[in-house]
């Protein structure tokens, strides 16, 4: 099989983290081995996620001083990419484990941090989310030393299996989120595995029902009411930039996957006059057509990475400013991620012919996986964002998908 | 269910062929009604099959003198549109079982021709093929009064559940292929279903093996070593056209899909501030796109029927130059339609959100049919041949593509 | 030079009208000779425009009763599509002579067409328009027997050195206008040619100044606050029409241009391995996808060409439907000319290399000509119209632009 | 204006070389003043010539050692493109000028690079090239102590008004190319403006006629029949990434020149709904996807830089793959630059409105410079390299274009 590190121009890295990538590679080997195979099943992947879990992988984001390895914005986000090039729905859950991660780190205090992040890394837990804010049927309700929640939340991307969750409910007398945090396993929560996506399968998403769940006052990371920062609204952008990257990871593992097929497998056509496939030249510049695409994301996924790093550095002194910066820089690269995963996922195919249509070969999970993961939210709101903020330097208005 | 006269610009029907226009609705409406189960099942539709039959539609391209309905091509092509919008497999079995009557009509002498086609429609019987120009595997040894021919023939669409078929089979001293005609049941003959694309599923394509098969003279269309003519030679461009044909109802399909679960169940983005998922500007500049890929696919496609109908109208006496202009109009044709079908087929989901991606719906069926449908042969050398075209005035050189 | 009528896939011509096609191709034949010098002189073409008068074709659009040709729409339409081949300036002055025409017959009671237009053909006039919807300038004030119009009105095209032209008025009191006929030589009107843009340079286009103009009521067209009907709305779609038809022009003249440099001055590329520069295997695949969309366009462009007639047919008794119809079909073909004639006039270099570049050649006209003359309305307004029909049904709305 | 460097994400500037920027800032304030004007005009620039000479930004690339800035690429590519968002013509000459330093580093000895680039330095000299590969009608002939040159040499871009001048001369003995260098004031040396395009009017360039010119041993750069080596066929990618640079220069001069028109001057479309056309939904949809054109070339064009850096840093012992790389990472840059430059230059007029077309303006001139500028060498072989490198690890063969 190909490297991930060919072709070199794309993937950067250092030799300081040699062994990072060494560990990341034996990963990325493993799942690739099954994701055709688990593709066609869907399903919870249960021995996966223990792959997973056994990499130590889940521990990158958490900080040194918690036991973690804590490496920058950029690192993990190529660490995503390339997990997503081999198992999309896997990437999810990979992470989805890290954005909560990053969501404790953002919103919590420094006990909360402490308490909640080394237990994490000592214990091996896997986050999942319960947080869709689409969905207020998740209610909050003030109690003693805490709050009581109720009500199923939908779209629980990684919360089947998962061994602790972040949570939104609604509060209605401040018509505002509470968000805190549950142990899966708790009395009151059942999680029903519901997705039924043709693509993205094994994303562990379903909805998370509460019954008489009790959050307590130390487990509550924003209380109902408490006013955003340009610190607390970078979740957003750390979320959408998951999106952005796992989309790279998409495209650039269909164009391999496509490059493969065709060098190994393709026959030049009779009317080409050339003996090879690899050398007919429209081959040749349709592939060119198909890296540009991934080359252009993969670029500016790092671009908006860097920014990423360098926002999340300054700490909660963050100035709306900065913070617009990056969602613009965010919002870039996932357009353009959306769009090389959407036209390589479906492109390559005209390069392989049709052969590369058997179901035993599942080639089309690329397509059908980046078709379901792209619909998050849609690209031409993203594409207003920059247009306000190129004609008059708007910054994209802080929400919870920009 | 939006009536397929709409949006009337595209679907112009004739009142004069209203009667076929209702056995074609009520056939369509028919297959829609499980098309979304059997996408997903795969396998032979024998029920399906029946209701083709029973439909009467395959007597269309017969000649009225054979008892047949003789419509002209621009209106056959049409059924095969309608047809593959909603279920663009058992459109591909209903457009092979015409293309070897048309075969019959191109190759076969009068006697032959009012032998297997009357026969044809006094049996409702129907036709496979088994003629794939690029496997020669099948060989045809001269005998007493015929040929017998031996080995096995991939890529048989409709071989499976078909009644009889056309044939190719190599003859070694000529370096050329016989032509001619089998029962699918005659002994020697054995299908076996052996397609098994991620898309167009249910095309009862198999390996057709032949075991000391003879085909006397009779049956012989084409004998080894017989001139091509540019009669002969239209053959190749009523199978491009069927490909064609199959891709706009496909891309039309597809976008009826699209616009109906956007009009019924899609929800205005928040930060759209309409109302209504229909009143989003970009909702509505998207599906212009796609509609205009569609509207001029159709148009094209109708623009080839028309060509096709007035090169076939010359018969034997056809000539190369008006052979030319009919290729270089079904290629224009195909190409429009080819991406009209993958760029709807994929598209359309950026207008619908996430919901319209559940399994149930099966709305990648359009994506994953299109895609292995368009496979055929490739675009890029579509293009070549109109570039010669346009630059030199060449055109393009007969073969079983073109 | 390349005959009007290759490749013949595009350029219909019936046998019937074999006199107008000489005619035409003999008016063109002249314009072509002079179109890039006149290119980078502009100013006003007085030769030429006693060669359309010569040509006799101002008078295709009369009808037969008042001594005109009275052709149907289609045909006129492909008349100007070929001017506006070789001269898409000319081409406009030729459009907009046929538009005040049309506009005689869609606005004028049957007397004031028998006066005003056979009288266009006997004297040999040439109309020019003074009816910018956009300058409200122009104020009518009623007087005794007819209307007293003041002040200036801009961007009227083809009134340079007119000889009648349509006139709008704004009429404060009923806020709407008043439409009308003036001599471009009576007392008080004054011609000021101020146009000056980068292309479309001899459209004759200037600010038309009325001092005290009396507008008769026999000359009155259109009285203020007269209500609009599906039949005189009709005009808008023949004034769009004629822009989407020039566009279809430019773009086929543009593609002519490059083919011809192409085949005979570009020389190979070294690295291409081909002897001639028509046998670049890149080369032919640009110029199909560039002809694909001249192909489209004058398909479309024929089609809305057909909804005219049809609707042109129905008289005063036209419906607000079928005028709708009309609408979607010459947006249709407007949008695809559109998008036609900008890639073609700026694609084609691509495949002549440098050389073409030579301020001789004025090769650039036809983009210049394009882009000048596509920023009449917007594009995405076109789009946004197409989108709600195919959403709900929905017609645009009759204004002075759909 | 609006400053260079904003939109703040595109334009990177570091803190360190502030007074450098300063400078440029200044030397495009001066040529932005009379750009327009320029270049309806046309002809050779002397004032702006000078303007560049006493910026001392002609001493950016040379080294320290001898006199001058020294600046890494990256740096010096980045002031290339500021300048031509300005005035792409005079870029070419800017750049052109530094391309002749380059070469000097590249081919010459230590006394040759001391002698030819310290003196520049000193003396304010401004070079030409007359280089061009393609002609071989400039022929080499031994001579005593050197070589004499003779014949003409066509397309030298900025040999017009130049100091000194890097030359090619044919050796037909060896078949191949003497490098020297000439001083445009010598007896013998005669340059003839005879450029004739419709863009880039200004560049200076011309046809060089030799006339028994002596070249010297010590100002003979390649002697002919010397072989490459990978570190001199850097020169190629160095001119190549010149080309690429100089083209997101033009998309971003003419993005900004398209933004600030809708900004100050374009009203919002009537049927918009709209106040403000920068508010119009489909100008914030477009203009979004112009800037990304924009943005991915300038990132592009950046990560080329910083290979040719690297590369650059190795000195003679540059190998023929980190070589390779290089020739990829430019291609990629030019690739997009080319399309960013070719769609914004037309495309931002559709924001506008006809207005825009005014002569006066001259906001065609982007187009028109990037159209004659792009066709230096075919993008479909840059596409072509590409292809060949991701399908199997081939990097561009080291021509004079790749």
């Amino acid at each position: 099989m190909t490297p991930y590190t060919h072709p070199p121009v794309l993937f950067g890295r250092s030799a300081d983290d040699a062994p990072l990538w060494a560990r990341l590679d034996r990963l990325c080997d493993a799942l690739a081995a099954t994701a055709a195979e688990r593709d066609q099943a869907g399903g919870h992947a249960a021995a996966e996620r223990e792959l997973i879990r056994a990499s130590g992988l889940l521990n990158l984001t958490t900080p040194r001083a918690l036991g973690g390895e804590e490496v920058n914005w950029q690192t993990f986000y190529r660490t995503l990419r390339q997990v997503a090039e081999v198992d999309s729905a896997l990437a999810h859950l990979y992470a989805f484990h890290h954005l909560q991660v990053i969501t404790i780190r953002l919103f919590g205090t420094p006990a909360q941090q402490a308490r909640l992040l080394s237990d994490t890394g000592s214990r091996g837990l896997f986050w999942g989310n319960a947080l869709n804010p689409s969905d207020r049927r998740t209610i909050a309700t003030p109690v003693e030393g805490g709050y009581r929640i109720d009500g199923p939340k939908s779209y629980c991307s990684g919360s089947v299996g998962s061994d602790r969750m972040t949570v939104s409910a609604w509060h209605e007398p401040s018509q505002s989120f509470l968000i805190g945090v549950v142990d899966t396993r708790a009395a009151g929560v059942t999680v029903v595995a519901d997705w039924n996506a043709f693509g993205q399968k094994q994303t562990d998403s379903g909805t998370v029902h509460f019954d008489r769940v009790i959050i307590p006052d130390d487990d509550v990371l924003i209380a109902p009411g408490q006013p955003a920062t340009p610190w607390t609204t970078l979740r957003a952008q750390f979320a959408q930039h998951v999106l952005g990257s796992l989309y790279v990871g998409l495209a650039t593992g269909a164009l391999r996957a496509g490059l493969a097929y065709t060098r190994e497998r393709t026959r030049a056509w009779a009317a080409s006059g050339v003996a090879r496939a690899v050398d007919d030249p429209y081959t040749q510049l349709r592939y060119a057509d198909l890296w540009l695409l991934v080359r252009t994301a993969a670029v500016l996924s790092d671009a908006a990475s860097a920014r990423l790093d360098e926002a999340f550095g300054q700490g909660h002194a963050l100035q709306a400013a900065q913070r617009g910066e990056v969602a613009v820089a965010v919002a870039e690269a996932k357009i353009a991620a959306h769009r090389a995963a959407m036209a390589v996922s479906s492109g390559f195919f005209e390069q392989t012919g049709a052969g590369a249509t058997s179901q035993t070969l599942a080639l089309d999970r690329f397509w059908r996986n980046a078709r379901v993961h792209t619909l998050h939210d849609p690209i031409d709101y993203k594409l207003r964002d920059i247009g306000r903020y190129v004609l008059e330097g708007r910054y994209p208005e802080p929400t919870s998908y920009s």
